[in-house]
């Protein structure tokens, strides 16, 4: 019997290996340091819950029916409010909401990427916008990482034989996996370079309300201004997802008119918008003026669990595993200097009653197996020091 | 001075006239019988409200959380509840929660065709299905409707410059916008020719539960159980959007097992998964038992509109327009006998004080100029009348 042909998309499209792995996680006793998904228990469920009370009273059909793709305007208001407390101040009409982050990245993506096209990404880089290039048909190049975040010099020296990339992606602040942050000086050597080069780039910027400690770094949409030509070639994304919830799947791209327009096409032909009750509640919730407050507290509390797995990683391994103490976000990325394979190590590791991701994942070409990507952030203090403890054991074992 | 380049894919998406028609329906005094949603004062709200306060009470954390992408377990499970009322007992495993039924037909799409594949649809066809094949870049074939839905004979007499269809798309109760239904007997036809020619059957039923007179007929998928190999050759869709409200964003697929996975790999790139928020709320108000006596009272009002509209057309055009009473859904589909053009019929009657959708539109090859979309379902019985009147001083006019 001759079974269905699938698309070619669909047979090179892949399940994520961390999702996978994270199935491991549900394991009774596992410590899992391999996580991405913020603590639930921090999640403000009073403010939300008096957020959908207001819903129901003020708006309720409003919220039930259909809406306009681009997104509620008084959503779309309140994410302008937000993009100027981050330095970047834009007009609602210059936002798009989405479904959560990754829907923009795939508007974004299929707006301006044909079959074939290259887009430039970082090394590592955020998994799950390589599924989104590799579902489009896209090649990637890749650029080096550093303590200051993506190498921007490298992008002078791309391999020759791809073609020119038509857009570089990458996540600026507190970068996952590898917890970097693109400085001042590298943000504005882009931007200039994407002028000069005719290359769209795309900021997603999902974690940069989550910084306890230092000075936040103006987005590039807002360093564009001051670049002639500039805010045709900057798009930013952002996301509810980290700083409220990820149920609500709320996402946004600040992008320029005509590629807006692009996504809200194609958007109306994908889901013709993103649940206006969701984004009456996420409105609702930033008119409350609870937001602030709640970062607050989530930044707290991340901070010290950041703290808390870099000095437990410091006594366990000491000048074994090298790592960046985070100043924001949810992970924290390491790498074994005494040559340990992180893959490796895992299988061992999982069986200790410990798990994080191997970082080799992240890597869209020649991947670093000593690479490895804690995530701190829905553990507590006395875990993460029996995380280590346990990784430890593993590598004595190895 | 440069600008971007956007893909191939946006350059051919083009914004539904549909929708920019839809702006006309603001204006002061405006009937406007042009609309496809459903009516809000009759949503469920103080149903769904006591399922959002059972949802903050029982389930917060989870439905703020990220979850599965083939959707949540409670809502699969009572989606497989409605699809046994519906005629077609299925697991909860064979469903997909998709961002509206929209996005579960750019899945499946997605996950069958290639570009230049081509997709056999009804003539003429719901507007937004062409838009996704567009989109992707595949082709489309055509074949008629009449008072028993799709002519599915016509599929032996396919245009031969083409490719064979890799897939058939159609609606099977009440469609959008001829509000035919599909006969038995042709849905027993279109199973076996599936089976035989080794197309996938896509049966997108998002208004066959809104029937207010006469007997439903079964879906494909349980016809298919006396076809040998035909399970793997039809898929069905629907949607929260016109028995519960469309602002949750919740449809459904119901697909064999490797599709359905190639389906959620697919959705994992795009947007991770459906808001768990809207699926929770979803899942308690269908656990609440409300929806029956909900789908009636829609029913009930729906069908009196319908019965109102088509008196107040025979008693302004009698044999002028020939149209069939509908017996469910949000449509009454007609043809002018007399050579009405319908588009240039719209200037006039939007001056007049009613708009509707010139059924041209809705033709994916060789409309027919003379076919007329009416939507009946936000307009009380004293408005119908009067717009069918507005509607004969606009056929005067003309």
């Amino acid at each position: 019997m001759k079974t269905l042909t699938l698309s070619e998309a669909a047979n090179r499209t892949r399940s994520s290996d961390v999702r996978e792995l994270l199935k491991d996680a549900q394991l009774p006793g596992m410590i899992s340091l391999a996580g991405g998904l913020p603590d639930p228990a921090l999640f403000d469920v009073e403010g939300l819950e008096a957020a959908t009370r207001e819903v129901f009273a003020s708006e309720a059909q409003t919220a039930l029916q259909y809406g306009q793709t681009d997104g509620q305007l008084a959503l779309r208001q309140a994410v302008a409010g937000l993009m100027a407390e981050r330095g970047a101040p834009v007009s609602p009409d210059q936002v798009l909401i989405s479904s959560g982050s990754q829907q923009a990245l795939d508007l974004v993506s299929r707006s301006i990427l044909n079959p074939g096209d290259v887009v430039a990404v970082e090394r590592p880089s955020y998994l799950a916008a390589l599924q989104i290039f590799h579902l489009i048909g896209a090649d990637t190049v890749s650029i080096p990482v550093d303590g200051d975040g993506a190498v921007v010099d490298a992008l002078l020296s791309l391999p020759t034989d791809k073609p020119k990339p038509k857009m570089l992606y990458l996540v600026s602040n507190f970068a996952n996996p590898s917890g970097a942050t693109l400085s001042l000086a590298r943000r504005k050597q882009l931007v200039q370079w994407a002028v000069d080069n005719q290359v769209f780039v795309l900021e997603d910027d999902p974690y940069g309300a989550l910084r306890y400690r230092g000075t936040a770094v103006a987005p590039m949409i807002a360093l564009a201004k001051d670049v002639p030509g500039a805010l045709e070639w900057v798009g930013y994304l952002s996301s509810f997802s980290k700083i409220v919830a990820p149920g609500l799947r709320i996402g946004w791209a600040v992008l320029p008119a005509g590629l807006l327009d692009a996504c809200v096409r194609i958007k109306q032909a994908l889901d013709l918008h993103t649940s206006t009750f969701s984004q009456s509640v996420a409105a609702k919730y930033i008119a409350s003026g609870r937001l602030p407050a709640h970062q607050q507290t989530v930044c707290e509390v991340y901070g010290k669990r950041a703290d808390a797995l870099a000095a437990a990683l410091t006594d366990a391994f000491g000048d074994k595993l090298k790592f960046n103490r985070p100043d924001g976000g949810m992970f924290l990325w390491g790498r074994f200097e005494d040559g340990t394979n992180a893959r490796q190590l895992l299988k061992i590791a999982r069986d200790k009653g410990v798990i994080y991701v191997p970082g080799d994942v992240f890597y869209p070409d020649t991947p670093d197996a000593s690479a490895i990507r804690f995530s701190f952030v829905t553990v507590d203090k006395a875990k993460l020091a029996e995380g280590a403890q346990r990784l430890l054991a593993a590598h004595k074992a190895l």
